[in-house]
């Protein structure tokens, strides 16, 4: 199945700017049911793609945390994105030209606002859960609290507010793409970007999302045979290369600042009471090794939603294990929704004891 | 006391290229003893200057770790510095154009060389302890290994090896640096810097020397009142800003080649059977929250040193914790220096005893 298309009229940010006859770019797996009561939404983290059932492989199949044949499976691009939806590389209808770094600058709350109007498009009735990890997980937090529609959330290595470790880990990144001499303010020719720049930025990245073990597990001291340079070297070179073959950098600017967005406490007073009327069930998946976004961070968050439930994901990858250890991630999902929907029942149960009495 | 300087005649490095007429700066406190045993010495880290008092002024003082009234302490600029000895910024005698790109790589075992010339110079018969952190605990760690008058070393946040991790948060940097469009191969102007490209490297290496709860603690989500940016942006724009009025991009890409170099192990044998053979009393001190070169490191260390004991620094603040828990590291060093003493005393009475027999 390739990927749809959906163009709305405008658009206007949280900031009060209108992006004109924008585009999101989407993926559905399965059928919406008579009911339309079956959607399942996907959340994609920084550089993610609608494509989620390559991201997210190991969780998609009959019987899986993802599985067409029983749900209606929906996977956009966000706004500011590369994959499909406007961002910074698409044309802006006022000036016939690319909107490069006058690409308005969204939330995270603008990127739920988006896929809402796809999921109104969609005429999606009730999403059985939302899901996102990281970028994705900051999405779906907001998306449960913003969107009545949203039953059930399952939320992965993120908290409920962006932390100073992250937005400077992400300053530092944007720093190096700046740093490069094909950059020019944002306005770079699109056959020469800021390679170099992008390419230093994701080896920065690349580390913050793996650990010292995973490191010293696969590379060690070794040497890259042909060049000489050590392995490590070599493949944070070529991880840096592969983005910039497959990303842009002006995106990748404006994707790290909707996250230093993220608070769920902003304008609404604090982040405890806002989360505390949310009682939704909610699933918090914490990786125990994950060095940007700590498991204190989850099991806060868990802590804070009434029927919040942390669960710890064992993996020597830090933050990209939940993009690696997708066996053991079913496990934890499928568990929570086996026991969610036990004590719906036994709820139920319960109520009609009392109806009867 | 100002900075000190010694001219060689020339220097051969490892890779068998030749320094010619290199200069080592320095500094020392105190005086050399008669029988000129007296002497300690400390290795600085990336970023150090031989300014030891004013970096570790925590440890300096009556009856502290640094005595000036009891030893006769010595501090250098590493040969690849920028602060007194010769480095990329020196004139190459024999082109009359300060080195830049072209000068020589070195490795940890060129600088403890010449600081043993520079210790040869001095007349120095035997060093009570070498003492260093991250890349000059590196230096003091082949000091003990390479040189018998070093009696005991106290060896700070660093293995037996530079891990696949530092390599890889290195190389990030460096690409950064390389990323600037002043940088010009290594040749750039000298008063045109790569400056952007060395701040950014060094907002990556604050974020690696701290910590997620130091910047939450410090920074949250606080907005920089004049800007509007994150305060935590702020800061490590006006750290990178700082460090490039006082460093040179050429010097920081060598000096972090220089730390890749590290391995006990290399060329020996295997690092083990290299460690197994130094039974100076030593200690290792790792800190708690260290991400860069974790506590595993400084335990395997203290392990593998026959006569290797293992203290924890516990602070919030990282790698950069040695530079910021001087009381309690203080405290750690002079109780070894008790207890090794103690243990020699009572070795000398337990000889004593047996000649007595």
């Amino acid at each position: 199945m390739s990927r749809k298309t959906l163009t709305l009229s405008s658009f206007i940010t949280e900031s009060g700017e209108a992006l004109k006859q924008p585009v999101i770019g989407y993926r559905t797996w399965g059928e919406l049911s008579e009911d339309r009561d079956n959607a399942v939404v996907i959340c994609h983290a920084l550089t993610g793609s609608p494509e989620a059932d390559e991201w997210l492989s190991g969780l998609f199949g009959p019987g899986n945390v993802f599985d067409p044949d029983r749900d209606f499976i929906v996977c956009a691009n966000v706004f500011g994105g590369c994959y499909g939806s406007t961002g910074p590389l698409s044309v802006n209808p006022d000036t016939g030209k690319p909107y490069q770094a006058d690409f308005p600058q969204l939330t995270v709350r603008d990127l739920v606002r988006q896929q809402q109007l796809l999921l109104d498009h969609l005429e999606v009735r009730s999403v059985k859960f939302v899901f996102g990890g990281s970028m994705g997980g900051m999405q779906a937090l907001e998306f449960g609290i913003m969107d009545d529609r949203i039953q059930q959330m399952v939320l992965v290595a993120m908290g409920k507010a962006h932390s100073a470790w992250a937005i400077g880990v992400g300053e530092a990144q944007r720093k190096a793409i700046m740093a490069d001499p094909k950059w020019k303010g944002g306005y770079y020719d699109p056959d020469t970007p800021p390679a170099d720049g992008l390419a230093s930025a994701r080896m920065m990245a690349m580390i913050s999302y793996r650990t010292y073990h995973s490191f010293e597990k696969r590379f060690n001291r070794k040497l890259q045979d042909d060049t000489g340079q050590f392995r490590v070297e070599s493949y944070l070179n070529y991880q840096g290369e592969k983005l910039v073959n497959r990303f842009d950098a002006n995106t990748y600017i404006r994707l790290t600042q909707i996250m230093d967005s993220h608070d769920v406490g902003r304008g609404r007073g604090d982040a405890e009471s806002v989360l505390q009327r949310v009682s939704k069930p909610s699933l918090v998946v914490g990786i125990d090794s994950d060095i940007l976004y700590p498991v204190s961070e989850q099991k806060e968050l868990a802590n804070l939603l009434p029927n919040g439930v942390y669960r710890e994901l064992h993996s020597r990858d830090g933050h990209d294990g939940f993009l690696i250890e997708f066996e053991q991630l079913s496990g934890i999902i499928l568990d929570f929704f086996k026991n969610s929907s036990n004590s719906n029942n036994s709820d139920v149960s319960k109520s009609q004891e009392v109806s009867r009495s």
